[in-house]
């Protein structure tokens, strides 16, 4: 009988490119604790790099669908902060989103269903003096604490057709047919790079399985990564680091979702001397290597 | 009809200079949760320049008005741990502070009038061994932990006049008249350099204020910022970073109250080759310049 | 009548090498949230070094003791995840523990006296899809929510003796003789370096005592580390930083029971060019030096 299920207390997550030291991200906690003091803040990440929409968009497209439902979630990369993008909150079955319309959530939008969508203009909810350059903490925080607390997202202000939000071109990986009948090719782009070197493609199983189209396994995949220390070819995608010998290199399907890229007990990116945005492709083998 | 207004949990905010990789703060964590369960404990920074009391009272400064009526702010940037300095609490109309006193909330006493101020001399209120290093875990987070729990801050130590508190002679820009009756030039510096690498300057609206003397406009205005990259000289404060194209510098009010000198989607810090403590100048423009 | 005593929310800490940045962490605390939504989680590091479990055991045992009874430790730094090492779940008197078997808990172990272990093989505890490159996400963090809402331990798995768990063979403090007669010395090392620069020893205060043996006094220690830098040797342990000059070097008895060595008002890591694992001797002085 302990009192885990007892707490109602709403969940509301922060992605911003803000990062820890400076005091920005405790400002717009303490405005949400102000509104709705009951409110469990999770940071996601901070360390987005400045003004990169892209890569929020893609680290929080990994870690939204873990919270529980009802969560909160605020996603604030920014870089139009002050001029005409607008600011919106969006319902879906699951959750709610704060963020600015600048595609961040595009990849978020292909997979929920929006069922109600508002920009935000409605003062009554935003701090009583709005900078023109940081809405995170006097727009973005004080309205995802209003919806914490329970006020209807009708509210916040102008309903919006979802198919008027801004959307980034995402970069999927594209498919294409090899010259003299080889077969096909799957090609994509590194999309970051994590703590431990692992270069996390934005290949995901979806990708894949249409490029196996049925036959072949992934264990005769090839895998080529394409940086500035050349080309490397890795036959196979393996399970788990432990495949291959420590400081073996070899690619395997990431906890995200995505392929990854990695090498066990090393670090990938210096390994291949990997950048964000480098190629890699994937096709069949032509016949058994090795 | 959510939870949100039910919860009375106590709100606690921590700025120190230990860092999050050592475990230090979340010592003190520990220490605040073993005493007061139901304490929400926010982290304003971590990551002030080890030692730099100024720079922690600068950015505490700027965060800790955004936080809840009632919560109990600890500031632990501490040279002088295990010397003599005296470890103080302080109430004010709005909050509770607990602190070393050696000047780090010098800027919060010019602005909150306290009501309340004790020397920390109870050992009741202490950890039961209490290290001649680490006061932040062992006096100051049991410390707050109680105050939080509603202990009576009378109870903690002995009263001290206000007035007895270690000051920081608080870095404010200087008024002064030009030569041949130009007009008068406000003299500041750069406080602080955020993760965007925006230049935080030290010269708040007051100041300006005073630099305007009733007359004149802040478009009017001329910023010169002095540092290794030389003098450069910028016309007009604007209002928002899009005022200037991608990559130009502008001069602009920050969010904090201080003027900021930026660079639109760049890094002012990298343009400028500025760093904390570097000159910034304004005055009106002689004439209409542009 | 402050509510603190009323809550009754299980806290729950995590320590992992994930660093901040990419999400995986708070994956984690979508999940136990989603568990257990009255968790209170609390950070005490995720900055260790990819895959360091020794600079994992050491740091988490500075600071686990520091949480209240009750508290459910998760601490994964898991370099063989995905291989045939098992996951454990571990009961003391005050804590439960939830880790990977591979010693990262062996000085917890020394102190703690273990009274129920687990090794958790029952997949109804884990997430659906369990990964195998993120055990944390996985199967560390729904264990441990799972046990703070209050699940028995013994649901979770099948019993271990906790003699089968895997020890760490631990780096401890040598003590031996000194030719000729000239009594005895301690030999250790740098088990890690914090934030500050300071060089925190794996000669704890045990060691010391052993050490001195009844007579002497650790005023009359010569301390002597070997780096890059040379060899230098300290006189006397001190109490507190103050006892020496700003700049000039010192050992004291660290915050967290070992022995620190430091540099007042400066950095000792760059002081003395030292790396982690740097060796640090400690005998009595012959005869009274200076």
């Amino acid at each position: 009988m302990k009192g885990c299920r007892r707490k109602t207390a709403p969940v509301l997550t922060l992605t911003t490119d803000f990062g820890q030291r400076d005091g920005y991200v405790a400002m717009m906690k303490g405005v949400i604790l102000s509104i709705c003091p009951s409110a469990e803040i999770v940071d996601i990440t901070h360390d987005i790099d400045p003004q990169d929409v892209r890569e929020a968009a893609f680290r929080f497209h990994s870690a939204f669908r873990f919270f529980p439902t009802g969560t909160v979630h605020v996603v604030v990369v920014d870089p139009g902060v002050g001029t005409a993008r607008a600011a919106i909150a969006m319902k879906t079955g699951a959750y709610v989103f704060v963020f600015p319309d600048n595609g961040i959530l595009s990849l978020v939008v292909e997979q929920e269903k929006p069922s109600q969508v508002v920009k935000l203009d409605n003062p009554l909810y935003f701090m009583d003096a709005v900078t023109t350059t940081f809405h995170g903490r006097d727009i973005f925080a004080p309205v995802a604490a209003y919806l914490a607390d329970g006020v209807p997202i009708e509210r916040l202000g102008t309903p919006l057709r979802p198919d008027k939000l801004v959307c980034l071109k995402t970069d999927r990986p594209q498919l294409s047919e090899l010259l003299n009948g080889r077969g096909r090719q799957l090609t994509g782009r590194i999309a970051s790079i994590d703590r431990f070197g692992n270069l996390v493609t934005n290949i995901d199983q979806t990708a894949l399985v249409d490029l196996l189209d049925g036959s072949g396994m992934l264990a005769n995949m090839v895998v080529s990564v394409h940086t500035a220390g050349g080309t490397t070819v890795l036959h196979g995608i393996a399970n788990t680091y432990g495949a291959v010998s420590e400081k073996e290199p070899l690619a395997l399907p990431g906890s995200s979702g995505y392929l990854e890229i990695a090498v066990n007990c090393g670090n990938a990116a210096h390994f291949f001397q990997a950048e964000k945005g480098d190629r890699i492709s994937v096709q069949q083998a032509e016949e058994k290597v090795n």
